[in-house]
């Protein structure tokens, strides 16, 4: 069989599993997240030894050490692995509730129920947990999934592809629900992208040029984020001594993930005062400067003039462009041009302002007195996520159970017809 | 000026004109609406005379009747237009209410604020009147919109748009808000369904060929639906007197739309006794049927043995397959083979039925005892619609105002920061 016929055939199997899925209780897709939550209990052994030669591999192709990092199942990602299939499994279920039944002047209900959207197709790299993470929330939400990570994860996703479908028929439900390419080619992933008859979303989720390679060629809706570039406007009212914490956290606390901070946008009237309170904050934790020319001489003698690329960018690291704005206007402007639509933060006392900012700033989350990293699945209270949305289509910020499934209206007549 | 640099320019024009109706008040957007009513109100005569040119142009091209009807702008069409402003004038703005704001752990509030989606375009064919319909609908909503009608209603949609521009203008908005290529040069089309830099959504309105074609080039998400093929299944417990006028209406109302009736199958416990009575009904408005094996014998001299390829067309005419079926499991495996995620209804009265049909058939609207030609935005309630979508990414079903907006989370906090 050529790829693209064995890509064709586990799409057709992704369709018939995701009908099997779709009317299946909640109670037999939460059974099967227990089962999972068991069976990667007494896996560890297993698990660990077909990581280890994945790590093996990469160590002789000199992977990086984050990446080496990211690529490792320790005993700590396991647990938190198991722990997810159970907290995902008490969650309620989304499918099959219909919201907003209203009663139509003909006499006859319509509502929107909720429902799966069918097959989900995730294109992930490096972390192989990441393939249980996205098996549980398409379980749980009633979808079939074809999972596809990096192929430096290959034996690592294998063995826990295993326990996933043990899981699944211990539950009643067929292997077909979560499905992995037997190969590593990249001729998979592009024939998986032409199949929008049988696959209804793909998530791709890693560095930019993966999804854009994967917009390029999906021929179903893609959700996705393309990359972070976050600002935090420090308005002239601003409490400056909280604002400093703030924005230590925003850029300090994990400067490598997609809603950290990449630019300080700095009110004029406040810009002698607060910029050398944080020039010694973000100096102590390692943050180099790029500054714009009237914030240069007031941030100390490390700090480098910004260049045009500064603006924009995601430097995802020690790295913070930051520049003095005449008022709100201003920074709002400049987060229109340079901004991502990910995550925008005002810090202010000013209410005006404050509910200005949060209209007009164009981002899936805005937030007042707020640290950018809080725009997080778990932090906003979604549960689990699966992604961050960018594009306001379908979903816009952090995607949930909930955005893994969509609303069909349902109409209870009694012999109505249109007039 | 290049066809794709004046694209580009309108697209960027869009683009800024969509943050001034973004952060205007719902005020001044209904008063742009309230002035369209007025201009059109008093621009009969200048939108006639427009109108004639086309169709006298049509004319001498050799379109046909359907055609030259769908191109004529009537007093009745202008007065639904001018109807169709003020209705959607009337309805709240849905812009910047803030849903299900709650508080986490952590005391900062999180809630989600609806935002329009930014710049819609609408790819559309035939029917001028689409072109008001689609700026009344984006300017209540706060999106830009670009509007590209077909060639052979150029200076109709030309007419049309002055309007809109002299509405907007007098309401304090710039005529960037609504946009019309000023040439039917098919390369626009292509231009601008590559600016997905600035242009957020698509929606193609028409046949079954233009949306294939938009979907093949757009690189930014397209709501469409490709056709609908609705089925009907009588079920062994439909009450069969009421089963006939409802098929009656679903199919022979106005066959040429996509929630009409295409295939109707019936449960072999009732097929003698129904099928009769159907066959009079329809055979009196002249519908030809396209029978299964089972059911030929039972209707009439006047039917037809169905060919295989009967099964999943949309006929948009007098035409119906009919299938018998063993029972509801045949007929939801028919619908999900042959169905096209549009229209499916049941007719019944087993409430075990009624609702394991609600939930299987998978369609943007399901209904239980009543025509499928219901699946309408008016019928359902939304109020005006933008067009069906059978994708089930961000809209599913009828597309209102609602589905013109987005989500996005506002966090509202106090110094929070990530732990």
């Amino acid at each position: 069989m050529t790829i693209a016929a064995q890509m064709r055939k586990i799409a057709q199997d992704a369709k018939a599993a995701s009908r099997r899925l779709a009317s299946a209780e909640g109670s037999v897709r939460q059974q099967a997240l227990l089962n999972m939550a068991e069976l990667l209990g007494q896996s560890g052994p297993a698990i660990f030894a077909a990581n280890k030669k994945d790590l093996d591999a990469a160590q002789k192709n000199g992977l990086d050490s984050a990446k080496l990092d990211r690529l490792t199942i320790s005993q700590g990602v396991l647990d938190s692995m198991i722990q997810g299939c159970r907290e995902v499994a008490a969650m309620s279920d989304p499918v099959g509730e219909i919201e907003g039944m209203k009663k139509r002047p003909n006499g006859m209900l319509v509502g929107r129920m909720r429902v799966p959207l069918g097959v989900v197709a995730m294109i992930f790299e490096s972390r192989p947990n990441a393939a249980v993470d996205a098996a549980v929330l398409c379980i749980k939400s009633g979808n079939a999934a074809i999972l596809r990570g990096g192929s430096e994860a290959f034996h690592s996703i294998k063995a826990l592809t295993k326990i996933v479908h043990q899981a699944l028929e211990d539950a009643g439900l067929p292997k077909g629900c979560v499905q992995v390419p037997p190969t590593t080619d990249r001729e998979a992933v592009s024939a998986l992208l032409k199949l929008d008859e049988y696959i209804d979303v793909v998530i791709p989720r890693g560095g930019e040029g993966l999804i854009r390679a994967v917009v390029e060629q999906a021929s179903m809706p893609v959700l996705k984020h393309y990359k972070g570039v976050c600002h935090t406007f420090v308005d002239a009212s601003a409490d400056l001594e909280r604002a400093v914490l703030i924005i230590h956290n925003a850029k300090v606390q994990r400067p490598g993930t997609c809603n950290s901070l990449e630019c300080l946008l700095v009110h004029q009237a406040v810009a002698k005062k607060f910029l050398p309170k944080v020039a010694k904050k973000l100096g102590e934790a390692g943050v180099a400067i790029r500054c714009c020319k009237a914030s240069l001489p007031l941030m100390g003698k490390t700090a480098k003039a910004a260049v045009k690329t500064d603006w924009g960018t995601e430097f995802l690291g020690l790295v913070l462009a930051m520049k003095v704005v005449a008022d709100l206007d201003e920074a709002l402007d400049h987060i229109a041009q340079y901004g991502s639509n990910h995550t925008e933060a005002i810090l202010t006392e000013s209410h005006a302002n404050a509910m200005r900012f949060t209209r007009e700033a164009d981002a899936s989350m805005v937030a007042v007195n707020a640290s950018t990293r809080l725009n997080d699945g778990g932090e906003l209270g979604l549960g689990a996520e699966v992604g961050i949305s960018t594009t306001k289509l379908h979903a816009y910020g952090p995607m949930g159970i909930r955005e893994l499934t969509s609303a069909k209206f349902v109409v209870l007549g009694q012999g109505q017809i249109r007039q």
